[in-house]
């Protein structure tokens, strides 16, 4: 059962306590009653605590939500903190982005010093700003010193420069240090995506020594994979993998079971890349070193599947125009967001416009032109579309480069081709049957064919083209191609009929 | 220097020595000299093989590229196992790719003995399986003995009936059992993404004789993080990162030290919610457990990097109508693919010129139609596609649901009026400008209104619509938008000038 199930009886025994101090002289209450009345709160109260789990093992419900959202409403704040405590950090921030805007923060109040840090590792990008713009001062430096370095700095970044000035100078040394150092390092870049805290060893040591220095010391990271292996001057020279080392019997000297082939990565490297690494090669972890080739710090894959969920979902978004802050952004703010690639899109339906306006005159006599001609400029948005994606895709993936384009443009010509007749007959067939006429009919078919295998040629130039000038091609292929198909398919289509029906 | 830098003159050597066996009395060659010369050739195949390292530390380049495919052109398949071995498998699969089909089944012929089965494990999907559908059953044989089990079971897969058959037959009792466990699994299940060799110790067991354990045992797993505890029933009670086990000393208990609060993994768990639950708590690895709670198996985070990929690529595709062979398959097949999405969008479109000539009389009247409907349609297939490209995103990482659809809803509704009346604005000021016509400024204003917000209520139910009736959304709401918003955008706008235009 839930603590969800009995919030109001939660409060309820004190209410039953002090319904007993009544005015009137009630009979006399024995202690015995009273000591077995204390007894079956306690009990109560136990058995509620035993619903109420300590360990963060508990999923988000539907009814959990709903009563944390009641509590919200009828101002009971003090039970939200037992409410929160049985969530993971991930679930108590998915909690969080369901609520509105207000409700958001009489939360983290309600929370108070049960607000886990991690939280806001968690939490959605666009409310964490919000949020993070509301915290004190107090409240902010004791979570950059909870946070682990990478979340630290992430959090850090979004602060105006006079409170990141104020928090650094209330800050341990040693957060103050890698807060600065982080922020060095453009945003998006594995040194922004690194941890500071790993365990580094000597490469003269045994794996006597490495145990021995497990044991003992501190401040040790909480999880760690890999033990990073160095030389005097700080460089990195071996990974050696937990695995191996407690294969390996105590003399054995660590260098001799390091792994000497891992990957390094430059700090400067754009996190995409990093991804990239990571996927490619199966990595778990990777050291980062600067320019003189000293450690940094250590990316963990679990912080490139944040990279890899980010990465894809900016190009799904990118493809239609959206930004990252589109789902959680205000009414004003969304709006104002998908302005522009509308605005590309309205002078894009403009110029196909201006196309049709040159046959006026044309259209007016056969006025079956204007039912048909959306047909033939649709259907090449569509087949070029396919393209495009295909063509995004791979080359995000590095699957076509400069050497095997060649292959790639000739394969969707063809298949714009093959389609193109294909659809050409069967649109053919359908103006014949709707308007009889077998002119239109081969008319349209010759049009389809045309925009077919443009839209082919113009769903890979294009991207290939944006990516040759370092453009990202996912952002402005879509509208580049749906001028190109909308174009020549109205001119075809429209040109010929000008040509061939009057 | 890299091995193609010098192909041809690796192959020399023995062309020089040959030569001086002529027929004509040469100058008698000094023994001295002719050691030296041995000398001289065994430096420089010393210095070949510190330059050609054993370790697969090296990345594909262009000049790599062309030297493999020269070599494979002149037919000299010797030396193509010595270009291909300082690759890591990952980038001699991506090598595969960018060759040809016949060129492949060369290359491969060519590595014989020296061909790595992991490279069967980073192939793209389509050419693996045109590749194993030419291997050889020993030579299948050998690679599923090799692979991690979930790769050999992903491989194993994908052979015929009779194959299959055929080489259960000739494998190790214990691969044969894997493998036929892995296929009880459903395809794209958590069964067929685990690994099966894992590191398991009882719950009675201390840290000494785990320790004891794992440096002794011989065929341990090559790389694991947790050590996973059992009860005597094999069920999993508890997990055991590496780093906390080095921690504690000997005579600890394994059950004192070990995490409880850990996530298991059903194996028949659907791979997408598999990789949901790693990126939610940002795990490493899950145990997978049968029905009745027996540890079966690992899925690791790498595992589900790759899921996540597919997953990510699934969506960019399917919203395109694009099958996951496109890029690799034949021009036939991606022909025959992509086909059925483009005959959708050609009802679609036949559908919108439906509602067009319902008008006909109308744009004979006014032609001026003709030439600004395309406008009003396609603003609102962008602004619907922006719309559904959120949904369905938010739909998938499970940012929306049943309880906050209306609040998603509304949004979209709201967004839609406010850009719809911007861009009503922007439009009724272009045709003014163009035709100098108020009458048809203000119905397309006010057709531009009603289908942008159309568009935002279509491109929000539509996807929770599907949602509800278990479709993917990704796969059908394209179609169905656009549908929408080209019938209501034409009916609109022509239906508006119809009532007061003529």
């Amino acid at each position: 059962m839930t603590p969800s199930n009995r919030p109001d009886e939660t409060d309820a025994p004190e209410a039953e306590v002090g319904e007993q101090q009544g005015t009137k002289r009630k009979p006399k209450v024995k202690k015995r009653e009273l000591k077995a009345k204390i007894r079956a709160l306690e009990a109560e109260i136990a058995e509620t605590r035993e619903n109420v789990p300590d360990e963060p093992l508990y999923g988000l419900t539907p009814r959990l939500e709903a009563a944390v959202m009641r509590a919200l409403e009828q101002e009971r704040l003090p039970i939200i903190p037992r409410l929160m405590r049985p969530l993971h950090p991930a679930d108590q921030a998915d909690l969080i982005e369901r609520l509105a805007p207000e409700q958001r923060l009489t939360l983290i109040a309600a929370m108070g010093a049960t607000f886990d840090a991690d939280i806001l590792a968690y939490l959605d990008a666009t409310v964490r700003d919000e949020l993070v713009g509301t915290l004190g001062e107090e409240d902010l430096t004791r979570f950059l010193s909870a946070l682990d370095s990478d979340d630290a700095v992430d959090l850090f970044g979004e602060l105006d420069e006079e409170e990141q000035a104020r928090i650094l100078a209330a800050l341990p040394a040693k957060d103050r240090i890698f807060l600065e150092e982080g922020l060095n390092f453009p945003e998006d870049s594995a040194g922004r995506l690194m941890q500071r805290e790993m365990v580094v060893v000597p490469s003269h040591w045994t794996v006597g020594q490495t145990i021995d220095f497990l044991r003992t010391v501190r401040n040790l990271p909480d999880d760690f994979y890999d033990i990073f292996v160095v030389d005097p001057g700080h460089r990195p020279v071996g990974e050696l993998a937990l695995s191996h080392l407690l294969r390996a019997k105590r003399p054995v000297r660590v260098s001799d079971i390091m792994r000497k082939d891992f990957r390094k990565v430059r700090a400067e490297m754009d996190q995409e890349e990093v991804a990239l690494l990571f996927r490619q090669y199966g990595l778990v972890a990777a050291p980062v070193v600067s320019e003189d080739d000293r450690l940094l710090g250590v990316i963990t894959v679990d912080d490139v599947v944040d990279v890899i969920d980010e990465e894809a979902e900016e190009d799904l978004m990118r493809l239609a125009g959206l930004g990252e802050s589109d789902l959680y952004g205000s009414l004003w703010d969304t709006t104002k967001t998908r302005f522009p690639w509308l605005v590309m899109n309205l002078l894009t339906a403009i110029a196909a416009s201006l196309v049709i306006g040159m046959f006026e005159a044309t259209i007016e006599k056969v006025v079956a032109l204007a039912v048909l001609m959306p047909i033939v400029a649709s259907m090449g948005g569509n087949a070029g579309t396919q393209t495009l994606t295909v063509a995004v895709r791979a080359l995000a993936m590095r699957d076509i480069d400069t050497r095997n384009a060649m292959k790639f443009i000739a394969k969707e010509t063809l298949v714009g081709s093959l389609n193109g007749i294909a659809f050409a007959v069967l649109v053919a067939g359908a103006s014949i049957a709707w308007f009889g006429d077998f002119e239109i009919a081969w008319i349209i078919a010759v049009a389809m064919v045309l925009n077919l295998v443009v839209a082919g040629l113009a769903g890979t130039l294009i991207p290939l083209g944006l990516q040759r000038f370092k453009i990202d091609p996912a952002v402005a292929s879509g509208v580049f191609l749906t001028t190109v198909t909308d174009v020549v398919g109205f001119f075809a289509f429209l040109g010929l009929a000008t040509l061939f029906l009057l």
